[in-house]
């Protein structure tokens, strides 16, 4: 039977220009599982400020933020968690209060997956992308240790910035690239993802996969890329998106509720989203 | 099995210092039972300016206003409808592409409940309370043309200015008010409310009600009140609280999604949302 939305339910949401339904199933599917009085809701806004301000006077728990509001937001908040402060782009943020604390889980969750696959920080690698996200995955590897990077970028002014800002190198494209500078490879931009114009096509050269160790997609659509089939044919050790899109969800959910769900639920809670 | 909430859910909602279930439960009854892509939850705030901005920035659909921000929600409103720019008390805000629009479905409740009762606006009338329910009560019976009416009010201050506003008489209680002059009489104190210290009382004497013709009673809880009751018995014609509090829902449903649902669906909802 449908839980009945009362006064006393809680409720989270997202903001971002163009939502999708991935929260939005996420949170719910498990709130309802969870039975927890909440519900989520994805919205998007004309004003920023407005909506921000209007999250905090109407006690809404939590917020996740997408583009274009990630870095915009942060004026509005008033506290910035460790994950924020060292990217200085926001995901989600937390209202106790009317007191709002924002995080970022895309770093907590890259940060996460770092240690749970065991990845040594002297391992050189090289990442592809220069927009937010690669923003906060190439901080967690800044964060962690890692000393030696590339970032890999078309766009000259973003990659050169993007890689200045952590003591890493700037090269346009692969070809300048050694298979002992990628012996850990990570796509952050759109090549392999559902729908794009790229959808086809392998984020790295073969020969740059061949060599690496571990291979990390970031795109989260399809679960399998051409990159990570690629890699997956080949034994290497991967990290998907789908890996990252659900690790930072559920970081998200325990943000929001103080409740950490079963590692079989999380599941249940992906496969579900998945199928928006 | 339960609607799924997803990115193209419209948002209605409430604001009130003391939300109740009421309205959450009607509105998510008619949504579920006509199919429609909707959900409704009571809030509270602690910024009203900023609550109003975000209602508008996040573009939830509609919201009502309940006590105490009737009046000063208006300096965030665009527009002022008809049935808010002669009493000044707002319930109800609709939010057209980031444009609010302001109603007062309670004066429209009253306004159709008049029609349908076929009371003539020659009946005069003594109406106790002087609340902002009793301004949009009297502002109705006003605008209606009613010429011979008496605000009663222990709280001469208000009272008074109520009466002076309509240009009506105001006394402080019904020792002076003889039956020729309470042919119809209204109830909107809490006198008779469900869990009120006033709980078990009549809300006019057993002579002004045994010499009135028409007994209105603002009151929803109980549907029975001690008023209600007492005027049932003496087979009155009757207006009871619970007509005017799924009236004015309907007239909120029909605003915020173009729908007019079924007179027996509509009692449904009622009844559902009274069980809260």
């Amino acid at each position: 039977m449908a839980r009945i939305i009362n006064k006393d339910t809680i409720v989270c949401m997202s903001l971002s220009a163009r939502p999708s339904n991935f929260g939005t199933r996420f949170h719910n599917f498990l709130y309802e599982k969870l039975d927890l009085n909440y519900l989520y809701k994805a919205f998007t806004t004309n004003n920023l400020k407005d909506a921000i301000n209007g999250i905090k006077a109407l006690s809404i728990r939590g917020c996740a933020i997408s583009m274009p509001y990630k870095q915009a937001c942060i004026e509005f908040i008033d506290e910035l968690d460790v994950s924020v402060q060292s990217i200085q782009a926001v995901n989600t943020i937390v209202n106790t209060d009317h007191y709002l604390k924002a995080y970022n889980t895309d770093y907590i969750a890259v940060e996460k997956l770092i240690k749970a696959n065991n990845i040594s920080n002297k391992t050189p690698f090289v990442l592809k992308g220069s927009g937010g996200m690669a923003n906060a995955v190439i901080g967690a590897f800044y964060d962690a240790g890692f000393k030696h990077g590339i970032v890999c970028a078309r766009n000259q002014q973003k990659g050169e910035a993007l890689a200045e800002r952590y003591h890493y190198q700037w090269q346009k494209d692969e070809s300048t690239i050694t298979p002992e500078q990628a012996k850990l490879i990570i796509n952050v931009t759109p090549i392999g993802m559902q729908g794009g114009s790229e959808a086809n096509q392998l984020a790295f050269s073969e020969t740059i996969i061949n060599h690496a160790d571990i291979v990390f997609d970031v795109v989260a659509l399809p679960v399998e890329t051409p990159l990570i089939k690629y890699a997956n044919n080949l034994n290497k050790k991967i990290i998907s998106g789908a890996d990252v899109a659900v690790l930072q969800a559920v970081e998200q959910f325990i943000l929001y509720t103080g409740v950490t769900p079963s590692e079989e639920l999380i599941q249940q809670a992906g496969e579900f989203a998945r199928q928006a």
